[in-house]
Formats: structure tokens, C-alpha cells, sequence
């Protein structure tokens, strides 16, 4: 069987995607490795119009709930590996079985950027960590580094603030860089030290992480932290669509009805070239694809199988 | 004094942006005729992504109140007569003062056309009226008319099912043409007819409307109905920025960072050719817009005043 569109990644992009498709009753399927992507991984997010604050986990669960409301097919844990177009199907490969759509949206957004230094893969999930909103809670009273200068370094800060009993920022950059609002708050907080122009060489420890080599303005130190919270950006994962046209970032590049270089194939989200990356515009974005692509079947022909 | 930003409109689009600017300590002004813009004429949105249901004035309650959280300017019940650059500024003239801006989001949307026949205009409000939400309820048990054959006369309609005791829908075109959730829940509603290819002659009455004159094809007939919803459209509200280039629709062009053709002028929501109209998509336009602006604010210099 063919599926009028099928949806990669289910994050606010991909949800919103997925449900506009069910209301226009295109037989939708959506794969996905895990459900809210991105923003599953959000701390207190208050731009979200509609909600004043809510914390990412309690907005994807109402993502989730809204999305199974209609009569999708949904495969979770599964992920896409090719997505070719094939004169006028689209075949969809994953790490399980394959897939044939007359349409097709990428929404599966970005990953984290690794640090690529000694350590980070022996202690990932001992002490090193991507995502401070899953992992924040186990430091509780502990001393904690984050890494990275930028909106979700910040983001991940103030979270460990209000957990850890030291949180280091380790930016290599001269200044942090973020919402106003944000660094504000950072500001005068006894408990944050910054360490600008300074990049990390090495993550030790035992079993778990016990602390991080760092060099500032060519000096090395050791700092003793018991967490570290990597949050150096994210790349696009747009690999699946070789011969989609991309930016230098890789990003897959969209018009304004989110149409890629390829016929039939959508994106919306972060792994595009949209230049900002919020929940409230990749949902914007993922309903613009889900009506682009239901206009694209109704103005063309396929044969019934 | 001049502001960083005036966001002309509080729909979705113009409350996003105003959110976002306020975010990052831009010193905002809105300007609007009313807060919510057409989404508070909205009957049920079941597609605004987490909530799985509400009606169009409870989300707008939620918008107003997440906008009033913030420390924004805001001038309601005020018409902005024109945006005009001069130099470095911006001018913004409405019906009542005059204000200097480094930026502008034109975020106020789109009204409602109008039929343009005889009695149109007569029993404006006393009977006729643009907007089912607002007025439906006072039709309980009589029985209506609406005009048009969309997406927002079917939405009408099915909130009049409930509560009128007969609707005639009067559409120009062969068929109806919108989601089909909407038109299955129309098929088989016992108390409502559809005459497709005919069109409004003229809306009679005395004090209030007592009827309809149609004509479909060739044959002129009159309906008598004590209430007539005019939703045949919309018309954006771009006359404010003459300068500005628009499509052949009067929409304002944007490109995917929602600049205009001015710069230092942005658009978001319904006013631009952005091709979808919905309420998240409007939102997720207007933080776009308001993060351009923050941007264009950044890199470029202006005289303290």
C-alpha cells in the first residue's frame, strides 16, 4: 500500500504537521525515533503563546495527547535512514521495514553537536549529558559545568541554578551570548561563575565524571564538577535526503510554503533553513507542509493500488 | 521619544511578535482596533496545537492574558491611518496621535468583504452580521442564512446548526470546497440546505432582516430568514503602507524573514502572502517577525533621542 504522506519526526513541527494532514484525511503515517524531539528537552518555556509557562515535558505531552486524537499510524522508536523518490512514489527506509508515500514532510530536526574531546563518550550518561531538562534533577546540591554561550547554555544554567550548588559556564566565546531576559537573570546569581574565551580539553573521572580540563587565555585549570551539560548547538539531521538541496549548515532549504528541491518532499522545522528555531514557528511551519503537500495531491494524479 | 518597535494589530500574529519583542527588552507599542483579530471570531479550533479543543474567544483570552504579562504599550480602540518612513524613523499616524518607531510590524490582518448588494448595509447588525461566533447565539431557533462556500461559511454554518432551526447556505460556486471533517459533518445535517450556484440579490426586511432574494441558476426565488452571515472572504488591511510591494491579492510581500520591501517595515498573519491563513501559523509568523526586527535593531545604528 501507498500512504498519501508520510511525516519524519514528531516534534512540534512534525505533530502539528501530522494532525493538519489527519483533517484534511490523507492516510498519514509518522515515523519517529521519539515523540517532542527538541522540546521534549525545553526547561520553562513562556513563548508559547496560549500557555504563559509550561515546561517542555508537560507541552509535548499535550503535542502527544492532541496528535492521538486522529487516526494516524504512528511508529515510534524507528528510524529513517533513506527517503529516494522513485518516478512518482517515495520510498522510505528505515532500520525495520520500507515504506511507499506519495508525499513526504522531513521534520526531524536537529542533534546535539558533540565537544569531541577525551572523556565525552566514556561519560556520556555518567555524569556527561545533553539535555539539562531531562538530567537537571539528578545534581541536586552538586557542583555542575555547562558548555556552550548561547540561548540553550542559558537555558540549561538557570534550570542547574535553581538545582546545583555551583553551575561553571564554560563558553568559548568573549560573551555570552542570548535573551536579554535571560542573561539578566544569570547576572548577580552567586551561584553561576562564567568562564569566558575558554574551551574544554578533557572530561575525567572514575566511574563517573569527577571533573573538566578547561584552557582560558591559554591557561589550563582543572575544575571539580560532578555534571557536565553539553549544549553547544545542534546539527540538522538532513542527511536522509541526499538530493535535497541544503545550506552550508546543512540545513534543507525551503521556500515559504516549504516546498525542498525535491517534487512531492516537504520539510518544516529545524532542520530547514528557516532562520529561527522555536516551537511556536516549526509548528507554524509543520501545518504549512501538511497543507502544501494536501495541495500537491489534489493537483496531481496517481494511479489506485 | 521613539519606540524600538510598534506592532500594528493584536491578532495572533501581532500578539506573538509583541511577546517575542518584549522578550528581548525591545521597548514596544501596540497599536489595535481590538485584541484577536479574526481568531476571536472563530467557532471551535481543534487545530491550535495543544489544546485539543477551544473556541476562538477562550484562546484569544489566553493570548490577551500571556500578552498583558508583559510590560508592552498597548493603544486599543485606535486606527492606524499610515506607516511612512522618513530617514532613520518610522511614522505611525492613527485616528488619534502620531508615534516615531525604529521598526514596524504590520500584523493587522484582514477584513471582511463584503456583498455589496442591496439591504447590505441597511441591516448591518440588525440582522446581517460578518461574524457566526459573535452573533450566532442570538439566532437560537429562527432561521439563517450564509453566504459563501468555504472553509469560514462552512465553520458558520456548523456553529448555526446548533443552534438555529434551519440554515440555507447561498454559494456561487458548483460546490463546497473546504476540510473534509467539516463537509462530512455537514452531509446529513438535517437542518441544513445548501443551494450551490446561486447568489444573493438583495436582503429585505423591516426593522431587522425577514429575508433573502436569491437567484440560482436563472430562477430567482426569496428565503425568509430573520438572520444573514455574510462569509464570502477577506480583504487584507495593507492600504496603511502604500509603499509597500504587495501581490495581486493587496497582500504585503515577505520573504521567510518576514521583511518587507521597506526596510525596517515587517509583516506577519493574514495581511502578507504568506499562503496559509490559520492561527498558529500567524503565531509562528509574528515571533519571526519580531526576531527580525530584534536583528535588524542590533546592526543597525540609530541616534540616542
Amino acid at each position: 500500500m501507498t500512504y498519501d504522506l508520510v511525516v519524519i519526526g514528531a516534534g512540534p513541527a512534525g505533530i502539528t504537521a501530522a494532525i493538519y494532514a489527519a483533517r484534511k484525511r490523507l492516510n498519514t503515517l509518522v515515523i519517529t525515533k521519539d515523540i517532542g524531539g527538541q522540546a521534549a528537552w525545553s526547561g520553562d518555556i513562556e513563548n508559547y503563546i496560549g500557555y504563559q509557562f509550561i515546561t517542555g515535558p508537560d507541552l509535548v505531552e499535550k503535542f502527544e495527547e492532541h496528535l492521538r486524537k486522529y487516526d494516524i499510524v504512528l511508529k515510534e522508536n524507528e528510524a529513517v535512514q533513506t527517503v529516494e523518490k522513485q518516478g512518482n512514489k517515495i520510498k522510505v527506509k528505515t532500520d525495520k521495514a520500507e515504506y511507499d508515500s506519495r508525499t513526504v514532510i522531513i521534520a526531524c530536526g536537529k542533534r546535539s553537536r558533540e565537544l569531541n574531546v577525551p572523556g565525552e563518550k566514556e561519560f556520556k550518561n555518567k555524569g556527561l549529558t545533553y539535555c539539562a531538562t531531562c538530567d537537571g534533577p539528578l545534581f541536586s546540591g552538586k557542583d555542575v559545568a555547562v558548555i556552550g554561550g548561547g540561548n540553550s547554555a542559558l537555558d540549561a544554567a538557570l534550570q542547574l541554578a535553581n538545582i546545583a550548588r555551583k553551575v561553571y559556564i564554560i563558553n568559548n566565546t568573549v560573551q555570552l551570548v542570548g535573551d536579554e531576559i535571560m542573561l539578566e537573570k544569570l547576572t548577580g546569581n552567586t551561584r553561576v561563575a562564567v568562564f569566558n574565551d575558554a574551551r574544554v580539553l578533557e572530561v575525567f573521572g572514575d566511574k563517573f565524571v569527577s571533573g573538566l580540563k578547561i584552557k582560558q587565555q591559554g591557561r589550563e585549570q582543572e575544575l571539580t564538577v560532578q555534571g557536565v551539560f553539553v549544549e553547544i548547538g545542534l546539527l540538522p539531521n538532513s542527511r536522509i535526503v541526499p538530493q535535497a538541496a541544503k545550506n552550508v549548515s546543512a540545513e534543507i532549504k525551503v521556500n515559504f510554503a516549504n516546498e525542498t528541491s525535491i517534487p512531492a518532499v516537504f520539510a518544516a522545522g529545524d532542520v530547514t533553513d528557516v532562520p529561527e528555531k522555536q516551537i511556536i514557528i516549526a509548528a507554524g511551519e509543520g501545518a504549512k507542509a501538511a497543507l502544501s503537500a494536501f495541495r500537491y495531491l489534489a493537483r496531481n494524479r496517481f494511479n489506485q493500488e
